[in-house]
């Protein structure tokens, strides 16, 4: 059975010791494929910010080689740590960011040859956690499989969190069943997931966000997985605006429920989802979809990029150091202590 | 207190008795005001068909006027039947349209002049429906109230159904605070209920369909409000796709959902949400969003126009001749003996 055709990464570091990083212009697809060059930490901070470079795990590399870049500009470690806050500053919500950025101070040096080396363990690190990722969620998933957002090859180091089972079914048995949403305000789903997965093989269907629960009533989708931009110390799960709602109508129609992320998601030092800070993103998002204005003027918007999820609602999570079912903060405790955290 | 602005009607009949009807082109607001020229049955039909005019009571009186135009061409009775067919043969699940279409017929008649009064007698109680439904509401709602579609004065021959509790709240206190989901794939929340609502002074907040669990979850929102496009014999209600998502959040947070809906909106030959059935609309609703191609290609969509949110979700339903507290079906058979029908 051949593999199944992955897209080409997120981010990808060119040009050795003296290089920079590429990073595929996420807003841009699926019509047009453009890599912009990063040679500055800033031009990483505008491309994280302005969502070019997106996906939890993805934003944790990004910020990792956007460090090796910062590293160059920096005579002191204290400038270092200050170049660090600015970069986790981009994304408040996510969590990886934040751990990418800390890793790399964690060093302790300025070197950017040892730096570098670093960036490139975080980054085949989760590839390799997507990879075992998706062998446990493969093994859990029935099919169809009903997703949010885009957590997949594009948000990631490798092949997803959340589609990473499906790209391991694609590759065990050569097709795969899913429907998409297709994931308001930005369209990941429309654009990034359904873009990212047909081309590998799998048949895809969209919906609007709000045909979910009708879809979860009509028995139709057999288990529902989705990312996380932050899981907190009891398994409360930030993530993608709408995730929320898609649980609560699993849970009300029997239908699995699954978190994939790599643990590095997992931020212990936040309880529970109350103490998650959700950013709220530009109007314009939601008054002018895809860039053209629909919306009435002389309104407000309320545009939150994340919602929470009470871990009592997720059937489990899925990480690279193995499965929690039925989170609570004792089993993410020793999963984290499993993995190494 | 100086009442409200209202929207224009979304249909006017005009040049009496040998006249014909315009219909305000919904799909073209809050952009332009166009009005279009029905002069044969099918140019209701398609206007139905294309959503230039849509919202269930409104459909309902279009088509009497076009039952109208109709006869002018009938010179049979049992060819005017044929016409009544075709024309609720435009949107299958809106119980208001066959519901116009019978009452047209009833007459036993092809008199044009006895049609127009018809049609113009069910245009007027439309309209008083409207405002009784608006009083009822007016006492239940509590603000901010969010509400999904539009089911306003754009969708009525009057102040709207589900919005008409917050025209009499602008009537009597000269403001409302109101939470409108966008509403894909059509963005009617966007476009309709934030531009009649804005203009008539109530403060609006727009949000994406998906954002709404979470809003409710935060503990903003104190009523939801919907419009229905058919409400079977036991409660269960069809409405915009969205609707039963909605209904799940607010189950969740104990935040009444109600649904207000004129009693044509029932229909007692359906026991329960089972038998109705769900229109599936155009793939391009979805994959080209406001007439942009926004989704990758080679994927299929699922677009229902609808979904059924069951009688257990829906703290009460408001009608213009009362309030079903609780809905079942021994409650409904009580309300529509009160209203006639």
């Amino acid at each position: 059975m051949a593999s199944p055709k992955l897209p080409p990464p997120g981010v990808r570091w060119t040009g050795g010791q003296r290089g920079f990083l590429k990073v595929l212009d996420q807003t841009e697809l699926p019509a047009r494929v453009r890599w912009r060059s990063c040679r500055h930490p800033r031009d990483v901070f505008d491309a994280i910010r302005r969502l070019q470079v997106r996906g939890a795990p993805l934003i944790g590399i990004a910020a990792a080689y956007g460090m090796v870049l910062a590293a160059r500009r920096c005579r002191t470690h204290r400038e270092f740590e200050r170049a660090g806050a600015r970069l986790i500053a981009s994304r408040p919500t996510a969590v990886n960011l934040a751990w990418g950025v800390k890793r790399m101070l964690s060093l302790q040096t300025l070197d950017p040859r040892a730096l570098l080396v670093e960036a490139m363990r975080i980054h085949a690190e989760d590839r390799s956690a997507c990879a075992r990722i998706g062998r446990y969620a493969y093994l859990l998933l029935k099919e169809p499989v009903l997703t949010h957002c885009n957590a997949g090859s594009l948000a990631t180091g490798g092949a997803g969190t959340a589609l990473s089972g499906i790209y391991e079914a694609l590759s065990r048995r050569g097709k795969a069943w899913v429907f998409a949403t297709e994931t308001r305000p930005l369209f990941q789903g429309a654009r990034l997931t359904a873009w990212e997965l047909s081309r590998a093989g799998a048949d895809v269907t969209l919906l609007v966000d709000g045909a979910a629960a009708g879809l979860l009533a009509s028995g139709r989708i057999r288990s529902v997985i989705v990312g996380a931009d932050r899981i907190a110390a009891n398994g409360d799960v930030a993530n993608k605006v709408g995730t929320y709602g898609l649980a609560l109508a699993a849970r009300e129609h029997g239908v699995p429920f699954y978190v994939a992320a790599p643990i590095s998601t997992f931020d212990p030092d936040t309880p529970s989802g109350k103490g998650i800070r959700i950013e709220q993103r530009d109007a314009g998002e939601v008054l002018s979809p895809a860039g053209r204005r629909v919306a009435a003027r002389g309104i407000g918007v309320w545009n939150p990029a994340f919602d929470v999820t009470p871990a009592a609602l997720v059937t489990a999570i899925i990480t690279e150091a193995g499965v929690v079912k039925r989170p609570t903060a004792g089993g993410i405790r020793r999963l984290l202590r499993r993995g190494g955290r």
